[in-house]
């Protein structure tokens, strides 16, 4: 992966590269038959080589991270830009990306939420792109693919909220459970919580050691409730309950809702059709009769994996995916590969 | 630890020590200054010093497990009989163990549910000791003390009972949630689903894999409906979740229910301090205010942590415990401190 | 990946495919731009859908392990098998293999010592395949690439051996430290010990435990001492010595020597240079000066990482990689690439 | 454990409770039959309730970690200090809390080593009590328990170095291996590494991550070769080499060591013998003949295992801990009961 052009690629430029998403990007387009990555930028405290922040990286990536600047970007003649920043830094950045006419994926949550005011709400900032924001596709690509082939900004979807929505947006879709009272109770490996030390994840206090945190107070459960009232046109209401899981990477949602008049006495089996029916043409979905979902089952790969279980009058769904790929970096790709016109899953298995 | 009787020790024997609640037993013996273990007794596969089975006790326990006879249980003179078996191979004991007189606290399921025929649908096993099954007491000590206390045969609680019981039964018995439509979603280390090894718990295949099991169908889900309808005089309907966390040990549940007509409006200290009135007098109860429920904090002690709060109109309440310990052995030793007149926390701390 | 041919690419046939060598082997080939999958083989008792092993593997092989029989992998017209059977088995199904006309790439130790006697010694087995045994070569590309590429029968490399060989070889082949009194001091993840469950390797034993074993007597020992004699034309001694450590994958060595009267006073930097000169060629090797190897920044790839230190008048050599991956399934890919005539790092990053 | 007096029982401070070895001497002090901790003192960033640092100890421990002040800590009529604070700032408070009469325990490096040139150079820092570094007593029980009885101040010894040395000693003592060319590869839980957060101990950067550190310039290199020194008589010189272990706790040591002609030809049963006469009156000392040492077998407990064996010529010692108990804060308690004329494993089992 050089700085030479390659014929036939794409270009790509990576916005913070030192952030394990922005790791776990840079990892898959190492295998991307279509794309060229010319280019890493930071913030000033973060740059130089590749390897410095991720030795494993030594030996693959010959760019460094270098400053931030628009000018520079799009001096290298990229394609698209992938921004791997946090919120409210992302805003800055996307109208002069856009202005120079590239086109962005967004994993932060800055483009997510539609309603300025909600964003306002929840994140505690003023959203001054409002603009773009209005234009953005949020980058779900079992629902929203025909938006995201023509995007210009794909608002990339966080972990929760792919994790839930994957797993509710059939059944609430079929009309077979209700869109209000639903529990998403979901846990996380440590690397959804970021790269920069603190106490709680220190490793003697995180290892073996569960807990839940964000009662009530997530930011991502208005996403996933905006998300699939878009995907069901109708409001959507869910008590969503994070935990932190002593592992390195993964995500699953146990999910409990109640049948509608339309789905009760439907059994797990009916139900597990309706989500393969959903599912029928999504390539990074598998509806699991074999097993429930677990961790491992879908680490280091882009899937997400779903089951339905009808138990004591409720109806509860399994989703699992591995937070960095399909949960982050693994999804923007998808999203790029639909945005290009490549197959959905080139360079993600 | 020897053979020797003495003074003013009142004399148990264990039955079943090589399991991972007959380990910790012995280890929580160890420490007890009113108790000697004068006999540990196992099946004749599983005979020989306990330091055979755990290199860890080597130079603590001089015993050795020798093939259960009831007659040479007797014959040691023994107060108390700590019962670490499977179901039905408990209730194949307990009647010649009561028949020599001693009492029994018995870590199995087969005492638990109170109708035998409940037992044989979830068990799949006819109960077969139905007399002494009437007289078993549930020895959950925070709310049956006073019948643990004269007891002569003590149902030790399963571990998502426990966990489970003690963040619902003050919220119930106060009528402020719902008795039905409870979701509990709990989550168990490893050390839980017991010594036998299998693929599932193969370290290369559980390390960093977390997952559902039982789903509708977990033999916890009577024992806590049974109980909490035992505590509060009216049936509870419940859905009980389980998980598996890739950690050695801990369990927490989160619990979700909905506010009775009494209950709405409740704040999460208001709630507090209804859980604070109920456990004044509970040693190993701590209702947490400063920090939620984590696995850590409760880790290789005997005490259940409590929290709860209020979140689009439900009630929240997380526990935890260690699975081994308040979820089993220091149960049963809290229980054996109860019955023979012992300060409740006597080796426990 | 499919039964379907593709036009230009090399035909694969796995036997074995239901161990972590076969799993790890078949996610590496499903990137393989040169290579089509299109044949699993196993025993017996371990037929069927690949996803009923590994479920990760859901949605990516169709293919089925079907039963072992060389005229049948014979009809599906391979150019090579991959063989990751335990060793004795190997040599029951290489010479019909190699009748059949394919090149193979053994995974176990049936082809590793070149002698049958030391073979029988440490195996405890006659040899049954001296015939091929004497044309087997052993597939360490980094140093026996030439021979590899026109190998008929390849001895795919022990972990412990690739990670000790390719941390010793260069200073001894430039005579800077003794060839004699050397010390590895080696670590592994738990996979490599394997897929079936055993009390050892259950989750809450072998979590949080790190512990040595096969002191003195463990099979990958005599292969060490045999590569770098093979390496250097000169008897080499060493004590080897494992211990497993509490994680899914990685293998890391501390090796111990002294320097020769030519490599006394040679500063780590001189050695790091001779290190970068052996390996100037080899792109699966990385000479650290950044930072100490660590499995980390090896796992999931195949890459061995290597450091060279001086103290108190010894050489001090760490070298990292994934025991799955360059210590097992990797680097049968490298040599088959070899074989095959593709870039020696086709399909590996 | 309150403020009250307690009859017949000695009267402790802890100073430094709120890092990992801190919070362990509180835990074991709880259970202490003899001891009542009548105070706990730290820096002015680290004051308040012990829950507060570590919620485990909530319900358990109602002392707050006051402002350190050698009158106030004089005030409170305590017996002895144990002083877990870092290493130069020990030295800054030893001398006070000897004038003001107590005896003290000091975990850190600060009375270790004997020389002060010594000091000077591994901790980069001169020596400012000479006076009391003269009277300290190095509390290593197994070979120094009668200075350690008349003692006024203890340098508690370090994790790696009890490890090390109590494998090392009985063999060095009876002329077994020669006292020079020894290697020592050492591995460490992260708890070793402190409480502070760090992104090399992040939990996603640690877990999963076996790596080497410190080559050739740890600090417990010369206090074990000083400790050894001490024991034989004579000079001995090692190389010892540390690594971290993703794990919380426990510790095990590899020694490699070559045989005199005394100890030349000498079996693994002979040498084992050797041991089993050396610690025949220790009561934390377990020479295992049934396993290989394993961190699980020590975790949380005093005990440190130890084994031998014998292999091409050299001799292997194998030694494991818990590096928070027997290397740190368990040994610190195991001298307080010499000390004060307690049997020597009160309150540690």
């Amino acid at each position: 992966m050089s700085n030479r052009k390659s014929a036939g690629k794409i270009r790509a430029v990576l916005i913070g590269g030192s952030g394990y998403a922005g790791f776990e990007a840079i990892r898959w387009l190492l295998r991307h038959p279509g794309v060229e990555l010319v280019g890493i930028y930071g913030p000033p405290n973060e740059l130089g080589p590749m390897e410095k922040f991720y030795p494993l990286l030594s030996g693959q990536v010959t760019l460094s991270q270098e400053l931030f600047d628009a000018d520079k970007v799009a001096a290298v003649g990229a394609d698209v830009a992938l921004l791997c920043v946090p919120h409210v830094i992302a805003m800055n950045y996307v109208p002069a990306l856009r202005k120079k006419g590239l086109r962005v994926i967004d994993w932060s949550a800055d483009y997510r939420l539609r309603d300025a005011d909600e964003y306002k709400k929840w994140y505690a900032h003023e959203h001054t792109d409002t603009g773009n924001l209005a234009e953005a596709v949020y980058g779900l690509p079992e629902y929203f693919a025909d938006e995201i082939r023509t995007a210009k900004l794909i608002a990339n979807p966080g972990c929760y909220p792919t994790c839930s929505a994957l797993g509710l947006a059939p059944l609430l879709a079929a009309g077979l459970i209700e869109p209000a009272g639903i529990v998403v109770n979901a846990i996380s490996g440590v690397s959804g919580a970021g790269r920069t030390p603190k106490l709680a994840n220190h490793y003697p206090e995180r290892n073996e050691s569960f807990e839940p945190y964000g009662v009530g107070n997530h930011r991502h459960m208005p996403e996933i409730e905006q998300t699939l009232a878009a995907i069901i046109g109708q409001p959507v209401e869910l008590l969503f309950q994070p935990h932190l899981c002593p592992m390195d990477r993964g995500m699953l949602c146990s999910i409990y809702a109640r049948p509608t008049a339309a789905g009760a006495g439907k059994s797990a089996e009916e139900l597990t059709q309706v989500f393969q029916d959903a599912y029928a043409k999504a390539p990074f979905v598998r509806v699991r009769t074999d097993v429930l979902p677990a961790t491992k089952y879908v680490a280091y790969t882009n899937f997400c994996d779903v089951a339905v279980r009808v138990a004591k009058g409720r109806v509860i769904v399994f989703t699992a995916l591995d937070n960095l790929i399909k949960g982050a970096s693994g999804q923007a790709i998808q999203n790029m590969n639909l945005m290009f016109g490549f197959d959905e899953t080139a360079g993600l298995i």
